[in-house]
């Protein structure tokens, strides 16, 4: 994608960098010129990814969405440089092109995440519909000479709130551990639901496809609205400026100074607004498993989840932030970029679990849904809640390890 | 409660305890000896606790809640104990009473058990409704000069699917990691909930509303049934055979061996009975927090559930099993008695977590409920799933470690 030099450059392995603690492996450049080069690579990788829709008209249909992600991925690249080394460059035109993309980003990927999130949604309601007893009760039947059953009050009791409770079957060697939370389960729901059973199976399936027509609705929106902004004045004007930084990066007079001078003390201060927020995070909370807090005041409506989940997508952007500097300044800094890797990772899971979950409250609202399907809608909530929850325990566990 | 001499010697400090390896530390006495010392003191505080109901009008009314839990408290031990030590005893009169006291124990608990189980979801949809922010935003609100919001693609973006996410605000120094998960938050539902969060409060207070109802008329109708059972004829047979253990206890001829021979090998087969079914449970996953396991077929009916929660509920009884027969051995037999406390009580939350998520699953099947109550009824039964689940957590760390 990029040419062979910059590669190379870029991402040498960490023993083969003779980093000194001052140059940071940075050569003696200017500073202008390191950040140049990787925004003249982004720009002409965000251009060459445009560039087959216009050109060549002949290549599969499926391609289109890699040239999305690939321009998506070039103008977040592009944007978050030009934010943490803003005083490297004009910021008269600077400014403005970073808003441009963050609007081109957004309108470009906003397709992509409904499909996401539908199919994480599908796959969660899959897993919760499944009769299929991934679990395991490895357990033998009780033995008939182990007349636990007559001693054991609670099972055996007849209980006007509830349905009896059933004993025990012999699962066949159901590999208990199988599968991972994630892992949706073949749908076979309603196969073995007994009694009562029925009216959540079916409130399960009418939750999928009401989720299936809202999102499969919006989905067709951002579509069109991609394609129009597109064809739009304001996408063309996007590609102008692009061009230009794939040329010539406007520079500002602090762009003179010596590239191992300026850019690590730039890439610092990013890596200091990342700690900060993450700092700021409840992490505490968050290392103790099952804290509940995702699930705290579910039922009042957005805000209070809205108002927790803002503090973690900034540090998610603050973390994108953070690992473009790296490829900016081309060396390990001393933070293992697979670290942050695995940070972003779960971030990016915590971002698409909440907003599956507003998007699971949002069809709930839906006028004259049956009962059954708004229950359904109640445990989907809850479950992507907490996949969000999940997330920022792994976050809390690899951030502060 | 019991006499001075059975607590001496039945409670003492491990390091007061002369064990011999052989021995164990049990008196030299028979088998029998041993155990119907234990099974006496025991009936005498069952009829103790039923005295005053009896005997004593002018005890405050409270007490009749305590009478009933000291009696279920004693039954639970000798049944238990006839259960671990039965070839010890006359099986053709222990085994009907066995039975006959997990009837009383399940008879005279129920009412108790509904008063709880309806504590328990009122006090997890307060949590659920709360609009209090007690996972707290420590973060202050983005600075004037960090325009991140201009770039940050996400929650700007108008979203026909959800309402527009909100800025963060300043959180006054809410303390992070602040309160447990099973804390219930002061009841302020709907006081925050801006934007589309009526309609949840709403549903909230219903789902209250209704468990109330149902609940209540259980624990009404299981308060007639003990008033009921407590006057007849069975019941006092019942009595009349706890007395008969009072004075004496019917023994098999193999109670003659000595006390040091017999009973250790009991309390070990009844400790092998535990660690195999807990060894079949699936430890290893309950091990890795959000396994998902519990929530798992959750919209399929209770079948899968229950045949997840029989094998654990089952541990629960093995290991109540297991407690007494220290209780009668009197001495630390190496297993922590603390540790078999604390797993106790842990199997003791998964039980009733499970059992309420079931009474909340029988609620939504209301004929003519509101979307939103079933919809709050969704993340509730959700939410205890996941005290199960969480519960299951600390039994695994606590017995795996």
């Amino acid at each position: 994608m990029r040419g062979g030099a910059g590669v190379a450059q870029r991402h040498p392995d960490a023993a083969a960098t003779p980093a000194g603690p001052t140059t940071g492996g940075l050569p003696d450049r200017e500073a202008g010129a390191v950040l140049g080069q990787y925004l003249r690579e982004e720009a002409t990788a965000f251009l060459r990814a445009l560039a087959p829709r216009e050109g060549e008209p002949g290549r599969p249909q499926d391609d289109t969405a890699e040239t999305g992600r690939q321009m998506r991925r070039s103008a977040r690249r592009i944007a978050g440089t030009l934010h943490t080394f803003g005083s490297l460059t004009d910021p008269g035109w600077a400014d403005p092109l970073r808003g441009e993309l963050g609007w081109l980003t957004d309108t470009l990927g906003r397709e992509h995440r409904y499909a996401a999130r539908l199919g994480r949604l599908i796959g969660a309601l899959q897993r919760l519909a499944s009769a299929e007893d991934t679990a395991g009760v490895p357990a033998a039947p009780l033995p008939a000479d182990d007349d636990l059953g007559l001693w054991l009050p609670v099972p055996a009791a007849p209980d006007p709130a509830a349905p009896p409770a059933s004993l025990p079957e012999p699962v066949a060697a159901a590999a208990h551990a199988a599968g991972s939370r994630r892992s949706p389960a073949p749908p076979q729901a309603g196969e073995r639901g007994g009694a009562g059973g029925g009216p959540l199976a079916v409130g399960a399936a009418r939750a999928g496809a009401l989720l299936e027509r809202q999102l499969t609705l919006a989905r067709t929106r951002a579509h069109s609205a991609a394609l129009q902004a597109m064809g739009s004045s304001r996408f063309h004007a996007v590609v102008d400026a692009v061009a230009v930084l794939a040329s010539e990066v406007p520079l500002s007079p602090a762009a003179r100074k010596p590239a191992a001078t300026v850019l690590p003390l730039l890439a610092e201060q990013a890596h200091a607004r990342l700690t900060e927020a993450a700092a700021a995070l409840p992490l505490t909370r968050a290392r103790h498993p099952y804290n509940g807090e995702t699930l705290h005041a579910a039922l009042t409506g957005e805000l209070p989840a809205e108002r927790q989940d803002a503090a973690w997508n900034r540090v998610r952007v603050l973390l994108r932030l953070r690992r473009y500097t790296q490829e900016v300044l081309a060396y390990d800094d001393g933070e293992s970029a697979a670290r942050l890797a695995a940070a972003a990772r779960v971030l990016e899971q915590h971002r698409e679990a909440a907003e599956a979950a507003a998007a699971v409250t949002a069809a709930a609202r839906t006028p004259r849904i049956a009962p059954a399907t708004a229950y359904a809608l109640g445990v989907l909530h809850a479950d992507q809640r907490l996949e969000a929850e999940a997330a920022r325990y792994a976050f809390a566990h690899l951030w502060t390890r």
